[in-house]
């Protein structure tokens, strides 16, 4: 399972959009937090590997092309840890 | 923009996976309690479109294939309003 200190400290590019403690102020894009981290982390994954194509699909994907699974898991983990 | 009680009296197939209150006891699907009515509409526009392909996209695509424009916006609207 992935660390959320770690995952924190590796959010600084999702903070633009899905905001300081995973909660959105554009109602375009998903609140993050308290999400479960399975999910989450499957959803990074599919963003990586180009299966989700539509909606902000480009823009995660570019942002999530260098993650490693451990940077995802621990980024997961992270916004799970958040309260809704 | 969509009707919550229209949405909450559509969402019968929705409640196995996702919860009665929009909230998940499985953590590999999505809690859907307060999120984005937006993003709620876009992701289930992309089930039905095939734009997602993995994790669960398949049932998904299946379970929206027969839900209208306004369906989808119910639904969305419904989930949104719950308390996360």
């Amino acid at each position: 399972a992935g660390d959320p200190a770690l995952g924190k400290s590796k959010s600084a590019t999702c903070v633009a959009c899905h905001g300081a403690e995973g909660k959105v102020s554009v109602p375009m894009y998903p609140n993050l937090a308290g999400q479960n981290a399975m999910y989450l982390e499957q959803a990074l994954q599919s963003y990586k590997k180009g299966e989700r194509t539509s909606g902000q699909a480009q823009v995660m994907r570019a942002y999530v092309a260098n993650l490693s699974d451990a940077d995802i898991a621990d980024l997961a983990a992270y916004y799970a840890s958040l309260k809704p």
